[in-house]
């Protein structure tokens, strides 16, 4: 993607001068100008005492509006800063998704201050939501919504909805429920509208209908409203009673937060939860370190086969000359391989069963790739070194290339296999074990070749 | 992400079953047990002789919905295959968003013939889609929406969204409009339902509109949909008038093609247009090896440079096994910190002026690790080599991860400078340019060190 946040290059500059002078005026005219979101991204450009600053001055309803569009790790920072008052009228004004996952966030002690001085009502959902395993579709559903009742008449069904419509966060599509909650069908708004108002309910439900238990992984939630073109997903409890909804703009952040968590371990960086540009250099080095000594261990192993091969070496120097074009083509084949798999597992183009098949693909596409490289070090051999030497780097590159690209495409499927994250399969773990694999080989063939002992 | 889609594992194998008997009644049952898009992911499993059979023995209406969800690239193969007239049929009952997309990767000779058989209308609206670049918004939006006029009467614009909501994709978000279609405002339709039905439809409006031109890309569409939670963006001329819009689910799927488009080129795969089911072997090979030998080409300058420091090689044997170590760590740490920067640019975390402050960071970062890793490579030292062996490899570890994490880091920059796609800044690219610059920085530090000439 090559795209970069349009944005007024000056809002942030244009806001903190505006705090700066502490100009109440101008600054309710700067806040009413922008769309929250925007007075959101500019303030994580300045430093946070500006933000509290900010968050002061204005009144409730603007400052619960900028605060609503913080990213989640930065709201909970905030509300560990502020005045207990403020902390509970900004959690009070969010979301009840988004109000569960700033309070998960904070220390037990905190959130369960915040949580004692709202409203009881808001206490009881917002217990529900914690209560539910963290990424489960539970935690992020709202249960602000509005069901209608399939004997009712199309009129009574809109009264209702039109009576509710404050605490139902889309209206578009509308689910019908029994007495007992029971999912039994659901409509268009556009499909009540359309209907004779004397008709009832039941004549316009669908009953095709797509849900997801509380348990699941919200990941699943994603995927459904994604496969299905789903704008709306209900959540229900294991006998098929609703529990609340999952809306399409809450599956676009996580579908971005768990690419770009894929993204990351593909290149061997833990887990980091938090933006770039608000990552703190300890975190940085604490989430990168880790895989680098780990996959240091790894190339003591390259160290160690080449020092096997010493006499090699000594023998015939022009081999060194040549060790790093086959070891790194390997490699690079091989993190083709494995992300091409990675990405395809994500998205679920190809699942665990098509291994075999797509196995067998590789080889052929791996082979042919192996047989263009070692022409290409063959004819540079010939050019550098000598005939004996080019048949010796050719064969060593094409059987490199071959285990690369079999070794890539295979470690996303074991590692899925073992209930792991296929994209621990990293370019960098890659290419470390086909460089120990890789100079194995290469001398292995060029000894054997050359008859060196 | 961990998740695989979730389906119904025999799903392809009846429907091959039922296929083969050439079953009509069972066939038809079992299409309509299964919503379109399961049908269609179960069909991409069989051969394409089975999918013709099978829109050819279905009605129309299921025909059309089954093929409605066949990724792009097979909807255009399958139309190539089929009777002019049931091609003609099928693409008539696409959007015109799918349908421009279909006929835009047909032959202009093939797509000119479909299109002068459907109506004069649906021939209109296409050829004013395809006339919007590539991947442009114009090109993705659907002409197919219902607008009002503020000086309607709420009863008069619910009326008229009734009459037109077989038209309209979406109804959730209605646009207010002049007489010349210049955008005014727009209303949630539960703020008309909440209305009094005499009051004018201005009362309810908001001014705040966030639209798209028609020629901008579709990447700034998907994210001013993702950032402004939008379930539906406005497309519009350069007066202001609108053309079309864009619903939230046509961005998921845009943002899952960017998104494996990067993913492609951090591995240093070219665009791979096709599922990896579906993609061809000549294709896959095709796309994988005009970079691995870009990078082979790179490789022989880390060839060339162990050869230059072969005098050093053969005083000070332990050298080379301290080696792989030192460049793959160096290659690591730039892989880690390019993917870091390219996905950041990417979700618009960052931005070009950021630079400076990341650039900051990373250094201060780099070194951290830098000194963590040059530790632990001298302690190894000291135990395999002696004192100044170690303290020599201890240094160029330093170096070259500094050296590595610095270019990861500065490349997407640079390339978004360029105005190319900072994702080319791929892992096997890093860690290739790494290894030349590293084997030379390590040399160069191992002879001074150690006074080898």
């Amino acid at each position: 993607m090559n795209t970069v946040v349009q944005e007024d290059p000056t809002l942030a500059d244009v806001l903190r001068e505006t705090l700066d002078q502490g100009d109440a005026d101008r600054l309710r005219e700067l806040v009413d100008a922008h769309a929250g979101q925007d007075i959101a991204h500019a303030l994580t450009k300045l430093p946070r005492q500006q933000w509290q600053r900010l968050l002061e001055r204005l009144d409730h309803e603007h400052a619960a509006d900028i605060y609503a569009h913080l990213p989640t790790e930065q709201q909970t920072l905030l509300l560990e800063e502020l005045e207990h008052d403020q902390a509970t009228r900004l959690i009070g004004q969010l979301s009840y998704d988004d109000a569960a996952a700033v309070l998960h966030e904070l220390e037990d002690e905190h959130a369960g201050t915040i949580l004692s001085a709202l409203p009881e009502d808001d206490q009881r959902v917002l217990n529900a939501l914690l209560a539910y395993p963290e990424e489960s579709a539970g935690r992020i559903m709202t249960p602000e919504y509005a069901t209608v009742r399939p004997e009712w008449t199309v009129e009574e069904a809109l009264d209702h909805l039109r009576e509710h419509s404050d605490i139902a966060e889309t209206v578009n599509t509308i689910f019908a429920v029994s007495p007992g909650g029971q999912l039994l069908g659901w409509a268009r708004l556009k499909d009540l509208l359309l209907s004779r108002p004397r008709a009832r309910v039941e004549t316009v439900l669908r009953m095709d209908i797509i849900s997801i238990e509380a348990h699941e992984d919200q990941e699943e939630a994603a995927r459904r409203i994604s496969h299905y073109d789903l704008d709306v997903l209900p959540v229900v409890d294991e006998h098929g009673a609703i529990l609340g909804i999952i809306t399409v703009d809450d599956v676009l952040d996580i579908i971005r937060d768990e690419t770009t968590e894929d993204f990351h371990r593909m290149a061997a960086v833990s887990d980091l939860p938090l933006s770039m540009r608000e990552a703190s250099m300890r975190l940085l080095y604490r989430k990168r370190v880790g895989w680098l000594v780990i996959l240091v261990a790894v190339n003591i192993l390259s160290g160690a086969a080449i020092a096997f091969f010493e006499a090699s070496i000594e023998a015939v120097v022009a081999l060194v000359f040549f060790l790093p074009m086959v070891i790194a083509t390997g490699g690079n084949a091989g993190a083709q391989a494995s992300t091409l798999m990675v990405r395809a597992l994500a998205t679920g183009d190809i699942q665990m069963r098509d291994w075999l098949r797509l196995g067998t693909k590789e080889v052929l596409v791996a082979t042919a790739l192996g047989f263009a490289m070692a022409a290409a070090i063959w004819l540079a051999g010939n050019w550098l070194g000598d005939f004996a030497v080019a048949n010796a780097i050719a064969i060593a590159m094409f059987l490199v290339v071959l285990f690369g690209s079999m070794f890539g495409m295979t470690l996303p499927f074991i590692l899925t296999r073992l209930e792991l994250d296929p994209a621990t399969a990293s370019a960098p773990l890659i290419t470390s074990v086909v460089d120990v694999i890789g100079i194995i080989i290469y001398f292995g063939v060029a000894t054997a070749i050359l008859q060196l002992h």
